[in-house]
């Protein structure tokens, strides 16, 4: 799935009900109905080097209707194929729990989902089989994306109209709202240097009240934790369609180099959309370990989960640089882990101050 | 504290020094200086009839300078006043967590915080004592507010001006997003006939893309599980000064009539607020038990935490009325919870078409 590949309706369309055509031509030859998608566990996923993201591997899995499971399964996909097709007609779009318990109404009780993990499954099944997303079949997220605040002025195309908001000008302290689906905005003109996202929403509000959007050229992107789909995507977008540098900036602990993780490598459990969802180039800022003796920062001592993480981080693929394995090592090292909003310890400017214009210089960001 | 007490900056550094200078003249009058307050316990919450809300009883605690505890208490106290005295002269603002970290710049060792929950309970101390809310302090919730959609036009003061914002034509399918201290926000003009808070994310994304703000002339304000401070604000000021019936539209189990308390009747953690934040006329819309059965809605069975949550609901004042007993007393005759969107299974626009504009005309809001 190519990240520049957004299909629109008839497309998308078209693409489901090609996956039931084939069901009916397999019948029509006296053929057993099957499916055939990527293996979809741990052991089938590759870290593509070159796109430094991760991809699904070669194995394949046939989900076939020459068992009762298998069937039902394949009775599942062309209900679902068909309530979604039918969406796309009416310009409807749903959730992946709606989904769930829209199929209760079906007729046929065979097709109706046992539990909500069982139609997210078939969901991402029928992404990557089709090759679209779940989006383009308008299936939303149940998690809606983060807050923007920016030199950015962006048209979001909604259902009743399109807005022009420019995410500093027209919107309140809060930013802008990204909706769920971040493919309905266009980027319409800006004045940013770099995109600069933020974990937690303390610091996102710090850096807002001293204006760093505004002295720095920076676009603020609220992560609030493991960031949605929608944020991650729209973070991949600033940096593709308008060339901006990511960076990223966290709490200093191994649950938050997980964060910055997903935003540039991606997730295993979503690895078929790994090239639309993640940002290779996306840069670390901190808190580093290296921070944490430098600025002699408030700390908590590392807990075992802490370090366990940690450990399984020096494995990670996604963490096999120098740069990584230093910092990790020096962490365990000295067994502590720092909030970014210890900084403030230093008073509540030194962050804005010093802190990250220091470091954004060193990373070549400014 | 009443709710439209909303003083200055001036007012509320002049009454956060009057708590230091009562000090300064115990010490002046030879008396060792201590200052009383609310026992803040369990035991010293009382049930406001008249109001409808939880307050603080007649019982006080005082905290005096005799022991080394009680005068390191004290002078935590006077560190944290000089702060918000020089935040306000500066027109600053902070989070609850900055504090915390800023204190270990405070050049007595004495008077550092060892941890948050010290210095979140200190500021909540004062806030009683002073009678000023933390918000006019300038010091920020942690937690943003939610979102809102709906047919109001709003004035925010921000710190970088102010912004006429149109909750429906202003912004993106994502809405309005509330700020940490909705105080800033002016209500210019509207058409809404009433406020519809919803629980979930999903359940709001839906009644948005069904228009449903559009067609009933609501304020659909998004609750996001237990809503933050900011939202329950925003409401009681919706009800208060716009005379809006506010409606409440949860899940269906015992931590989601939580949720419906702690917007009408305040929550025992800030009872010294319950003036400023709870709005006892809010109408609960449901999920009732009652739809369970007649909707017949998909479910889950109750859990045992789900059980003993309803039966102290059962003993629970804010929960005395006949409707409320006859609905725990069903939900635990019947062993079984529904989410807000098992409403999908009778279809994507029963909700809108059917359920609450049924429901709404039966409460009278309609």
């Amino acid at each position: 799935m190519s990240s520049d590949t957004t299909p629109d309706d008839a497309e998308a369309r078209e693409r489901l009900t090609d996956m039931a055509a084939e069901f009916y031509d397999q019948f029509a030859d006296g053929d057993v109905p099957s499916m055939t998608l990527p293996t979809r566990s741990k052991s089938n996923i590759v870290f593509d080097e070159d796109a430094g993201v991760w991809v699904y591997g070669d194995r394949t899995s046939t989900r076939s209707a020459n068992s009762v499971s298998g069937a039902r399964k394949l009775l599942k996909s062309v209900y679902t194929i068909d309530f979604l097709a039918q969406q796309l007609d009416e310009d409807r779009s749903s959730t992946l729990r709606e989904l769930y318990y829209l199929s209760e109404s079906w007729g046929e009780e065979e097709a109706q989902f046992n539990n909500q993990s069982e139609s997210d499954k078939l969901v991402e099944d029928l992404e990557i089989v089709s090759g679209v997303k779940r989006e383009d079949f308008h299936m939303r997220p149940e998690e809606s994306g983060a807050k923007v605040m920016g030199p950015l002025r962006i048209r979001e195309q909604t259902n009743r109209g399109d807005r022009e908001i420019h995410c500093q000008e027209d919107v309140g302290q809060g930013g802008y709202q990204i909706p769920n689906n971040p493919d309905t905005i266009e980027f319409l003109d800006h004045d940013t240097d770099f995109v600069l996202c933020v974990e937690t929403g303390g610091m996102r509000d710090r850096l807002v009240e001293n204006g760093f959007d505004d002295e720095y050229n920076a676009l603020v992107v609220h992560l609030g934790g493991q960031p949605a789909r929608a944020t991650r995507r729209l973070t991949k977008r600033l940096h593709d369609e308008l060339d901006l540098p990511v960076t990223v900036f966290t709490d200093g602990d191994p649950w938050s180099y997980r964060i910055f993780g997903s935003v540039s490598y991606g997730s295993i459990k979503s690895a078929h959309l790994s090239e639309y969802l993640a940002t290779p180039d996306a840069q670390f800022i901190g808190i580093r370990p290296a921070d944490i003796v430098e600025y002699d920062l408030p700390t908590d001592p590392l807990g075992d989960s802490d370090v366990n993480a940690l450990e399984s981080e020096l494995e990670d693929p996604r963490f096999q640089s120098d740069f990584w394995t230093e910092q990790i090592e020096l962490q365990l090292d000295i067994g502590k882990k720092a909030e970014q909003q210890a900084l403030a310890s230093r008073g509540l400017d030194f962050v804005t101050d010093t802190y990250l214009p220091e470091r954004l210089d060193e990373m070549g960001v400014l």
